[in-house]
């Protein structure tokens, strides 16, 4: 089985660093396909880049010559997965739903904690659309942004464990989400400090997606995620356009 | 007092009857541009041409080189409202929430009628986002797509009429809101058929653009819709890569 | 056009500086027709004062010898705008669905920041019927009464202030919308401190009843808001018995 | 213990039929004392008359001249009862209320069937204000006015029992609330036609004031049902200006 | 009238402390049978031992010889009631459900105050499987065992004093619901420190069973609590082969 | 990796049948360990059943003398994982949250289809606990009893496939889980009819089991689910009481 794992921000390293972390996790003969955005913001930190990233990666994997069984949106609270579901036969799995969706197999609420304050609307909202907001607790912000956590990972770690901790005691979050493509490595950490599960959403997504493909199940096309009517697009595929230009 | 009204897609035909629309309702002295966005599709009926559309529309309102007051986004159901929030320090109305807006002060509940039954979802979705749904009676489609409004409007037109009615008589909405950029002409129609009071998104939101001017008022910069952070974007705006391809 | 504001209370200065708070936002050609109940109480704040007030408006309204385009009810969280819009043909707007309706296009989740803590249920109560406290993120009480907002307005803004500074930083508003018809004057004090759009519920229902009217839009009359049955109604209008009485 | 039933219309005989009613169910030593007001309409089918009939009842109420100890509004959808409960130190029990909360006990999931349609919006008000909408299955009009449930009576059992029957199979409602005052008499015929319970809201509400009672139960005092401050409230009560200009 | 009121836990001591609470509030003629069930913890703390209670409580009451012509059952959150509604025709009151339904009629919110922080969930969701957690203000835990309240009667008292008074100032609630069956006897303490209205879950339910009996209500039989079909059951009663093994 | 799926009946066919359909699924080195409850019902279809098998359920795991890496209760809509979680350090999979989580990947509404029309509310009540409902269309009943899908499938089939139909067309879901253990080999049936992915509750599980133990993830033990307080229990474990009594 071959799943494409694709970052939406274009900062190379991160994409890398997402897709170790989905290795961890796929079962033997899963082949994960790390993909970086050929346009867009090097990290996702509101709706415009989120917007923009939406396209990005539907234009990405578009442009993905090969075959592969499913595909994984790797950002926290991004837009675009329902443009994939309509572009796409395969089953296409977001980590934010993966995530939420998971924890609620392992405690009664959960938490989300994610980078920068301004990010929570966005996951919130995500949420939200998913249904998946009953037994959320909370989502928690370090204050931080996604870039630092590469830059400067021990601060990164103690405000991701102090808001980690606060959603348990506070907010009585009995499962934390990490809530950035970013943080996979930040598990035994959190975990340890809070005592709590904590799930990370490429891994939850990794096998969500193995698991659909296993059942041979894929996103139904009978309304919302109907192929697309076909209809005159002008300026599409944009990276195309972008790789011209930038020639 | 200058407004620019965005179409969502690129028929330039459609985007000229929404500025004809919105001139009907603009107070004296109020100028409305109307903005075709250079890529996109030339109808949008789901969530692919959706987000695209979210794109080309703040790529369209960053490349106008004048001044503007407001700037109003005219397509129903669609993605991108928070991202021009975020990039505009003027206020941002999206059509589809000024229609709901306005026609919960005009009766206990609502419903909308829009074109295809695969953007109903859409519809319902941005709805909830906006918070507008504890007073939706229903979202119905009539069946038809965005560009037969144009090429059969005759049957256009009884197809709403019909959905208006049962909306009315079934679900028990005391107004409609039509929920379709290109819709606007439909009103007397669908008004006389229904007995109920028909909200066309475009005017209310040329109304709610100018009042928030005139009072003086803007979208929020705290936390969700703050000036985007400085960052590496590679390929934007996108207008200029696309241009400069087609050339 | 005319708009008449009716304040819900009888205290006369109440209703003036009402008058002139609309004014200061009503189109050119706009008259502002300030109304005082003749019976109820000097201020609303509790169930009991606000069914009174919602009879002494309609009674008040209804005894209006001259022509009008809209009304508008200036209280905060009172009872009785669907009494009004069965009662007349013109558009109804109540200033507290107004503020709330306008703060939604303002900001992701909004604020109200009212007087006593007594009236802070009857205000969620009137958001919540009116199906628009999905995004609402408080509502805060100052402390001080309605009467005391004239009497000591130095003390009145410092706690109003404090409130909404708590709404924003921990109930996470990106919006406020002051909750009392005499707030009007305090918009750019309590802007300043928060750095967050302030609503006034006055002005923005004077916009909205404006925008109605120019639309041709009016209650919908086919269900909850039809025109009262025919039917026996005794001591009614209250005015006419109050009024022969004091003579 | 002497119990206050008081009619929302001005219609003597429906008072009457409402206190026999109670009297049904009441426990020894239970005394029911039935007011009618002494303005506002013969019947309440709308906001209008509701509004007014919730300031009657309270003028009627606090001119009682005895002690009581608790009050039963006996209107079904009716506004007042918050109001109520702020003037009177006694238990206020509501029979829209005290239906759907006995029902709860009864079946998973209860409809209301009443008169009017245009009547429902009022009672699913008044039951989301109570919280009571959760396992209300429908609110369900006959399309007879209250009026003729004395006038001709077959036909609105026939009507009232085509409802119920529809609530049971196709809302799948297990109870039935009789949504009007004037309806107690129908409940054998209802029952025997649906099989499933049915409840009268005054029956409901008389052992419930009851049980209060009983159990040294009073409205509490501390934030929203406290007493109304002092303050000058011109024209009330009403029905004394009222009495003096009938006289 | 006869009432059985079953303790959840095997604890005699408790059961008798409920069955004299319930005799405190019954009505002249009604006789309280107080049962423990023969199986199961000695205080029910989690859903494990809950569950348990549910079967244990079923057991007792299937076995029990004698007439009767209601049951309640008098633990807080736990499972059990809808089991014990399909096989009986008499009516079932649990107290977790009778104390908030009678808590709705004295405030705007209300809260309840239980034993252990892990208790608080099974409460949640056993009232929100009720419908009545629209105004409930909070669940909170004075953090004593179910034991302790036995045992150290001043100190379980000063905690659920501190619960309480907390619930009432900061989550707003205006009327306290006692969490636990054997909570009965501290009420006085309560309402004392708060000035509201303190519930007992247990007397409620008294009253709302008699009530339901005297109106003539029971169990609507026609889906969710239809008599259980017919059908081979292996093991059951319970506790006749329990009863045997102890032998 | 070795998994735990109990039946919640004591028909031993079905739990073959149930073992049958998740072995299909389960990855290689995946060992499927059927159990079927020592006492209960032959088939759970409705609440006392439901508790009973509750109860048996956890009885039996508890028995099981070898080691597991996680437990799949193999019921639709029944009541007890919330005790086992407690009870147990190992994952805990419901296969009614299994489908409805995995439903939710596949498309934007989802329904149920389940065997009589009683256990429908068993199944909502437990899709609310579990916060599943917000994409939920519909649960929908064929009519057929549990066992009547093992003794007539033809009728059985054609009775799911129309509710299926009328849930895609009518309902507007994009993905039918069906609803009984018992139902997996009707797949392909369903698919064919309603052109919709099919959910099955025991394969989703199987994989949802996996994919938690290979994450390394289990329930979180901090407070809901955290392991039961030592106490006295009496008559517990059940099964060797009830075993003692056969022989």
């Amino acid at each position: 089985m071959r799943i494409l794992v694709v970052n939406v921000n274009t900062t190379a390293s991160m994409t890398h660093a997402i897709g170790e972390s989905a290795r961890k996790v796929a079962a033997p003969g899963t082949e994960i396909i790390e993909l970086t955005p050929d346009f867009g913001a090097d990290s996702c930190e509101g709706n415009f880049e989120s917007y923009l990233a939406a396209i990005a990666v539907m234009d990405k994997v578009l442009n993905y010559p090969g075959e592969y069984d499913a595909v994984i949106q790797a950002g926290y609270g991004e837009h675009g997965r329902e443009g994939l579901q309509e572009l796409l036969d395969v089953p296409v799995v977001d980590i934010t739903e993966a995530a939420a969706s998971t924890a609620q197999f392992l405690g009664h609420k959960y938490s989300v904690v994610t980078t920068l304050d301004r990010t929570v609307p966005l996951i919130e909202d995500r949420l939200k659309l998913a249904g998946l907001t009953d037994r959320l607790a909370s989502v928690r912000a370090s204050g931080l942004g996604v870039l630092e956590l590469e830059s400067d990972p021990e601060r990164a770690v103690a405000a991701i464990v102090e808001q980690s901790r606060q959603a348990v005691e506070n907010d009585k979050a009995e499962v934390i989400c990490l809530g950035c493509g970013g943080m996979a490595e930040l598990e035994a950490r959190v975990s340890e400090a809070t005592g709590v599960p904590i799930v990370d959403g490429v891994r939850a997504a990794v096998t969500i997606a193995e698991s659909l493909v296993r059942m041979g199940l894929s996103t139904s096309k009978v309304r919302t995620y109907a192929t697309p009517r076909p209809k005159t697009i002008t300026g599409w595929p944009i990276s195309q356009a972008t790789r011209t230009v930038h020639a």
